[in-house]
Formats: structure tokens, sequence, C-alpha cells
């Protein structure tokens, strides 16, 4: 019996899968996360904009041209032609952290939840890497597939969280 | 007042900050998180080893890989010459999850935290794209720095999260 | 009102626009520029060839390594899949100085005029590298489109410059 | 006799020179350039800042990023650990264009003017991509190196230009 | 007379040559080779697995990413989206050494030879690294194309070597 | 008992080792390797030259450029500031192969075998591409490693092969 896990090979070896045959559609991803800290650091962010720093700037910068890394970053990804990617941040005062989400597109053979998710986990490292000077604690979470569109599987719709 | 995110200027402008007169020392992180899933995605990394299919391997060695690129993707990292990077899993199976611990070391001028976060949030991607086929609803979290040595900061434990 | 810079969303945020609705065409895009030095630098140049080394043969291999990296360098290009980089020199004595022309083609959705510009860019920069410890002061100028053919916007015919 | 341009060896052929008995030493290298546009495209630029999409926050952060690819971009270039890239923009009404001046430091083996250079020409081809849409005659120009401090060669100061 | 090197135009310059008139099709290469070692050092590969460490599995996943980077390493090789990679190995006992098969595919404008041939080579300076520490002497050898089918040269068929 | 394969640890996990307490020395690795072709392919390579196509010039800087790509290609490689890298041909008639060798040097903490074999291996991948429109049948042979100095084991001296 062969593994569920489609990136292997009946013999148990990694293998980038064969897409050749599938259709090219119209596929679209987006994924979710934030980055929780200090009240104070999360005041620094809001409050930088152009004149003390834009954190969130840099961060969405890193994020849409991680998307573009993503098949050298993750072993069996294929490599795609990125037709859109966007990082976009919400600051949530109440639970004192950025939440984070990217959408990718693309017209092609598979899917581009590993784009988005790479994007949002990149967004991240990089709001940890321009606050830590402030604030080691900060803590990445959440980072989850929202929802997808395109191809043989149809749409899925991933928790609210 | 200058800002107290060290990687911007006095006017707001984003820089790779100057570490030319920063000791060479030897310098340490480890960073943690995990990837929570089914119960049966959990059963099958656990029970995959060689025959089935080897996830955490691959994953290893996509988290090591991605130490290295770290300043590829954190714009205002510097380039640096890693001496040691290990990836190890620890399988939760109460809490349905893989857990993610890297540790980085490196002689040089500059920490390496975002080296070992960067390493344990591509493992836990990887992971992600690995059983994929089989849970899409798997969850990235607790991604945090758990431990630092070296240079003029000295030691920093983070909470045991 | 939206900005007219496309490369920005109505909030004024960078994104990697959407170009999946766009046809797949033939596009061609040719940029010309030029990097100016001492006529003993040019001399060099010009006389080199196989015997004392051919600087021109490596800096024209540079630019179109560069044209293939440029999703990479700049930050809201798409990864495309050109079908053609060439990079051709002439050298103009009277000016002191090497012209670099470079033509990318694709069949693609989106234009090519990044990649022909940053081809030219780049084996300029190459001259200066091979030519650095006898000229410091050379200069790179004139870096423009020259030509652009395919997709919506049309043909567009750049200054003689 | 040998070819007086150090990247070629006697006979000819390209090779990465041997820096392994220079000194480490700090050095720092300053370049400048410019990209000239037309009025209204400056204005863009210039009236842009947060809300209609920051050009040159876009573009500062790809010109640091791509001193650090200097050495994947130029053949011969060494690896280096850059310990300070700042790359900064001043708008230029008069010559209606923008001016770019990137600043790099190293303690190392080799001189950094390549990695200012590489800035300098990536952050202007960014501004070239951000604007392109509502202006596709703009020049790159006048890159050049400005300042070079430290190593063998000691102290070189370029033309005002 | 032109050149019977396609990878040069007329006046023998260099050049990225044009497949955009070409039809997209299935393109499949495959390419072998091996990596001779002394007895011992087989051995040591054979019964590794899991428990003393997977050579293979290491040396196959370098092999599948290189495949992804052959564009950044072949300087006239086109960027492709390759729909799959497969690198295998087989233990020749009486060789005393690994034997490495990649084979990749393509729906696209140009073969992938020069991937499944970066794929095999990869891979087997992969095992070198890491079992040099027991055996620098190991020897990597006949890697040749076995395979090759799609496009408008046809089929191809190796020697057995 | 601990795998006698260094870059696994006694569970077997593949991880980059600790090099951090190895002592900075001159380090120099050369490698050598052919591709055999046929006699009219070895015909066309040693005539071309300048005017019909630097098939070795192109090889030679495609290996230096792999030598400093190491890192992203073998898994387990530390990242390096190599110092020199070097890659020469000789055209064996009687053989009907080109031999290739390549030297890279580095003041650091560990050795650069990879590297040298990489650059071996990448130049003969290059002139495969290079002359694969006139000689399918070509077979990269004989790539090992040749001599070794600095660091800890002392000086290797390979097979003459």
């Amino acid at each position: 019996m062969n593994s569920p896990l489609t990136h292997f090979d009946e013999a148990g070896n990694a293998a980038m899968v064969d897409v050749s045959a599938k259709d090219e559609t119209v596929r679209i991803a987006t994924a979710r996360g934030y980055i929780a800290m200090k009240p104070e650091t999360l005041a620094l962010i809001r409050d930088g904009g152009m004149e003390k720093g834009d954190v969130l700037g840099v961060a969405r910068l890193a994020g849409i041209m991680a998307a573009k890394k993503t098949p050298d970053l993750i072993p069996l990804c294929h490599p795609l032609m990125l037709s859109k990617v966007a990082v976009d941040f919400t600051i949530d005062e109440a639970g004192s952290r950025v939440e984070i989400e990217a959408t990718v597109k693309l017209k092609g053979r598979t899917g581009v939840e590993m784009e988005a998710l790479t994007a949002v986990s990149v967004a991240a490292l990089t709001i940890y890497d321009m606050c830590k000077a402030v604030d080691k604690g900060m803590v990445i979470g959440g980072v989850h597939l929202a929802y997808k569109e395109g191809g043989k599987s149809g749409t899925y719709l991933g928790p609210a969280a």
C-alpha cells in the first residue's frame, strides 16, 4: 500500500510529484498567522510609520519576496510563476499582537498554499528581527491555511482561528 | 530621539546596523516551536520512518538549509558563517503535535537567534508541505527564542512555553 | 483615488500585482547603457581578448545570469520563464566607453523590461569589477529602456540616448 | 607580462584572486548614482510616503539586500560578511532626479566597493520598476565610487560628480 | 558559417537561445552516474538507514533541490517550471559503488537533460560530503544522459554505460 | 557507538557539525575530473576561442561561481568566505576529453574540498550544456579530490587518476 503522503513514492523515497498532467487553472491561497508581543512593542510598531521606522513595510516586502523563494526553501515544492502576492497586517491591540495575512495567486498546475504560508512566516520572522532589540519574548503562532481555491481538490475553508 | 528599534537610523530609515566593532565571540541560540495536527497525521509521521517516508528527515534538512539562507530572507540580517546548525523533533502524542527545536552556533560578531527561528519555521512549513495531502488544518505555533548566549547582551533564557 | 504607481494597493501598501488575467504573448525588451572609463582602460579591454583576459566575455555571462535573477533582486517583479537573453557590447573609442545592450524575450503574462535593465546594469558592474585595479573612476550611465514590444501597452520606443 | 587586470592569471584566464594573505581590516566604500525622471514622477515619489506608496522605502531595502547578493551577481567577487549596509536618497528637484548613496562596511580581507555600487544600481532599478507604469523614460546614471577606505591601497576619493 | 554550438551567436558570443517559438510539450530526461568508494564505506551507507544516519536520504533531497537550481548554476540554461524530479540509488556491491539515477519531467519549451545531470552530480557530491570523514578517495564517474523524450529532436537513448 | 560519518549525531540525525572550536588556518583543496566526448566535439572546443564561441571560458566562470554556491547545494556544508577559486582545463587529444582542475583556498575553520569538487562538477556540466547540440553522449568522470592541505587532518594526496 502506498503512503497517503504524496511526497513519497511506494518505497518511501521523497520525490517531487508529477504535476505535468494537471490543468493550468487559476489557483488562490490565503494563509494567516500572528506575532504576539509586549504592548509597548506593539505601540512602537503602530506609532512608527515613516518617522521612526516602518516595521510593517519591511516585513511586507520580506513576506512577498519569501513567497518567490518557496521552492528554494521547501525541498519538494515545485518552482512556480506566481502571478500575485499580497501581505497585509492588522494590529490587534486587545491581543497585543500583529495579525498577518498573505494571499498568493497563480495560473498554473499546482496550488500555492506553501507560498502563502511561507510569506506569513517570513513576515513574522522579520517583525521579530526588527523588534528583538526591545522584546526577545515575542511568539509567532496560529500560522495556518485560511482559504484555498482552484485545482482538482476544490475550495478549502480553514478554521476562523 | 532615536528609535529604540536598532534597524532604523535617526530618520527612521531601515539599515543593516554596523557590527564591525563588536567582538568575535562564540554565540549560541536555541529556538522552539511546534506544528499541531490531527492524531492520524501524527501517527503517519511517527510510523513513517524509512518504509513509508521520512517526513522528519526531510524537515530537518530543510530547517538546516534554511538557517544558511537567513540573510537572504530577513532583509536586515547580516550574512554569517554559521559553525553549527542542528534541528530536532519530539513527537508530543498528548498535544497531537511535533515539537521542533533548532540550535545554531557561530564564532562571529552578531547573534544567531534569527537563524534558529528561521530553521524552526521552515522545518514546520516543510512538515506542513509533506502532510498537507491528508491534513490541511495543521497549525504552526509557539515559535519563540528559548535560549541565547554570547555577545554583549549576555545570556537570555526564554519562557518554557 | 488610487496611486498611479501600480505596485501599491489603494492603502499605499506594496504588492506584487495580479497578472493572472493577462494574455500569454511574446514580449521583448531591449535596454541600453554604458560604462565610461579612461582611454587606457578601454584599450586594455579592446586588446584583451583571449590572451590577456576577456573582460567582455565575463561581463556578458554576468549580465545573462543576472537577468535570470531579476525577481530575486527587484522586490515586486514576477518570477518569469525567460525564453531568450542576449547581451552585446560596442566599444566607443570617441566616447571612451563600452556601450551595453541587452535583449530579453519571453512568452508570458508580463513584460521583461526589468530583466533587460538588470542585465545591462550587472554587465556594467562586472566590467567595473574586472577593471577597477587600474581605473576606479569609471562611471556607469545612460541605463534606459530602448524598446519594448508585446502585451497590452503595445510597442514603446525609447530615446536614442 | 601579466595583465594589469587582476582578475586574470598570466594565461588570461579569469580567476577569483587569492586574498588569504591580506589583513583583516575595517573597509568602507561609498557609491553614488541617480535616476532621472519626469518632474511629475518625482512628485509622486516625494508625495507618496505611507499613504500612496513608499517607493524609496522599497528601493532602500532592495539595495541593502542586493549588497548581500553581490558575490552571486559579480562572477569574481569574493563572498563577504558585510558588517553594515545603508542606502540613502536625496530628491533633487532642480535636476528632476533621485540621488542614491550606498555605504558598505566590513571587517575583512577585501574591499566592498562592488557591494556599494551594486546597492546603488539595484535601488535605482527598483525605483524604475515601481514607477515604470507612469514613466518608461527614466534613465539611471552617474553610478560611481565616491569613497573607499581601508586595505593596502588606502583611501580613494572619487569625483564630486 | 555559424557555430554548430547553439549557445553562441554568429559572432561567437554566448547567449541564452530563443525558445519562445518552441511548442509546450511534455519532456522527460533521465541521467545516470555513480560514486565509487571503499567496500567499508559502502557498508556504512547500506547499513545506515535511520539509526546511524541516512546518507542516501540526504543525497536524494540534495539532488532534487539542485535540479531546481540548474538555471542558477549553468549559465545559459533557461529557467524552467519542473513538474517532477525523482532521484534513486542502487547499491552495487560488486562494483563497490552507489549508482544514481535522476528523472526530470516538464511541460515546457525546452528539454530537461541539464536538470537531470545536475541532480545526479549534486547527489553524488553530497554522498562524498557525508562520507569524506572515512573515505577521501571516492570517485564520481559515468555521469551521462541515459534517456530523453519530447521536443523536436525526439527520443534519445544513451549507452547502457 | 557513534556513526563514523561525522554529519550524523549519535541518534543518526543529520546535522551541520560544530566547527567553532577549530582554528582559522589557511586551507587549500584541489579537485580533478574530466568530460569525455567525440573527437569532433573536442575539436570544436579547441578551435573555438573567441571567434566561434569560448566554451571553456563559460565553463570556467560557471565552476568558479558554483564554488561560491556550495553551501546552498550540499545540505550540511558550512557557509565559507572563499579567498581564492581557480578552474583550469587541459585538452587531452589522446583521451578525447577535457580535463578539469579546480583549486580553492580559504583562511577559515573547515576544509574546502567540497567547493573544489563542486567547481569541477559544474564546469563539466556546463561543457555538456554548451556542446549537447552536437554530442549528447558525453560522459563526466574521474571526479575526485587530488590534494588537500591545512587543518587538523593535515595534507592529503589523492591518486594520480
